[in-house]
């Protein structure tokens, strides 16, 4: 199936213990673009400015990223953000962020977005997440990030856009914030409610989980023993997540919890340098096998137990 | 495999947003063997005073936990514990300790308890861990939990005793103070360098992880949408995981990621209400159906994801 994604790219200023980078290929939509790539051919929607140059093209290029519709404002500049980690990598310290020509973004869909089987709609503003959903009416999966920001300032506004996707990944701290509800499965209940098909919650270090109808899925994280830089962790965990269901004829419970793996994959190599650069790199018997360690390290045998079998 | 706990039996006060107790049974060697008492004989060693009723050894007896190394100071007090959660259930606000008897608690083990395959030391002071193990030579399978108060107080004494056992059951907050080492999976290696087995890492509502020399296994929590009473769910886990492993021949890789799954199974029970009532009441059927559910919710068909099957 058809894929389209709707959100940032940008260019990105990072600093970790690390390392440093001054300005590097970032944005929601890049890293989505870039993990989801592997498994589909996605449509990136966006605007950037005239400063996007070769080298960042380059990287959609190689990964067959269908860019026809991100924007390009000749005089403008590209959304720039910069930020800092501290040891915690759990939390980014904003440096400064300068919207440019993503300050005023319309996303503009052609036909050939418009027709997506899938559909993420990246963060932000929840009125024009809305108002992409409603010009995709084949859509017939649609998935929305969101962030803190909009769940403070204009939670309506948010819930009525909610209630249009059927699915929505966002982090447990938002899940919480979004429903006043400190329990996550409580929680999650709460936001499913809302009529949604899926509900993902990502919990950082401790991995994701999958809320379904009739189901609960708990993947965890690969065991990394150092993140080298988190950003676009969420989008490339997404960006796994959708490009594995639209690589598929179908979405069921198994391709699902399947997709939620292959989220979990990409976004623990995502995190292991600097920006996109390691998914950029990556190949698929890469991607396999730490496809297979996660079978590994979650596999037990179901063998009940049986009274009879304990004396020794 | 025969089976021994060393530590404390006492009596809670317990305050939660759901109730209160004023005077229960609890204590770590209580709890682990409760939750043991399912998989196998357990041998318990402790102490309690005069004030310890017939009520409270019903509970062990009915289990079938063999109390002969209970010592009684008829003239003493139970060590009583009294504590509030708040909503967050993370965290025990400590009302009121009271040692009495537990102070000058110097476990006498009969050679019936010293002749067990597998030994567990619940948390009590480093120094009478390791004499406990060190009486108990023919012990194969040693396991202990500690807290962050040793760790803190006497981090020496604590080291030498995790270099004589086998395993350690901590939660990820003492496994990061006892090491000074912020990521969990750096922190574990350098546990497992004293010696270990495998370490058992508790995270809480996040599930439990297992490091052996050469696997990782993550095991999520059950999802409760309540919590009603924590108390003792960390003893309960690791009677689940002892008493699983004391009911088999051999200690492997698949016994002890099924023994993590169990003790998860356990701990998830004893959180349903106060104390010991929800475990004392537990039946084979329910525990087994949990464990089912546990495999449920983690499974996911190892399918290496091909591109060529992406057209779609």
């Amino acid at each position: 199936m058809s894929l389209t994604v709707v959100g940032s790219v940008a260019f990105d200023a990072l600093e970790t213990p690390f390392g440093k980078r001054d300005k590097i290929l970032g944005g929601a939509a890049t890293h989505f673009g870039l993990s989801a790539s592997f498994f589909t051919e996605v449509k990136a929607v966006g605007v950037v400015g005239g400063d996007f140059g070769d080298e960042e093209w380059a990287v959609f290029d190689r990964h067959h990223i269908n860019t026809d519709d991100i924007e390009i404002v000749p005089d403008g500049k590209t959304f720039f953000w910069s930020g800092r980690y501290d040891y915690d990598m759990n939390t980014a310290h904003t440096l400064d962020t300068q919207l440019n020509v993503f300050e005023t973004f319309e996303p503009k869909l052609s036909e050939h977005s418009k027709n997506s089987k899938l559909l993420f709609l990246a963060n932000i503003l929840p009125m024009l997440q809305k108002s992409v959903r409603e010009q995709c009416p084949n859509a017939e999966f649609v998935a929305m990030d969101t962030m803190n920001f909009w769940i403070t300032s204009m939670k309506d506004a948010l819930i009525e856009t909610i209630k249009v996707v059927d699915c929505i990944i966002i982090n447990d701290a938002e899940a919480r914030q979004l429903t006043d509800e400190p329990n996550i499965h409580k929680a999650a209940k709460a936001i499913m409610d809302l009529g949604l098909k899926a509900v993902v919650i990502k919990r950082g270090e401790y991995g994701a989980t999958l809320f379904t109808k009739d189901n609960y899925f708990a993947a965890p994280a690969y065991p990394l023993e150092s993140v080298f830089d988190p950003t676009g962790a969420g989008d490339t965990f997404a960006g796994g997540f959708m490009g594995y269901l639209a690589a598929h004829k179908e979405i069921t419970e198994e391709t699902l919890r399947r997709a939620m793996i292959y989220g979990s994959v990409m976004a623990s190599f995502n995190v292991e340098k600097f920006g996109t650069e390691r998914v950029d790199a990556l190949d698929y018997p890469e991607i396999n096998q730490r496809f297979k360690a996660f079978k590994q390290m979650t596999h037990f045998d179901d063998i009940p137990f049986e009274k009879a079998s304990s004396a020794a």
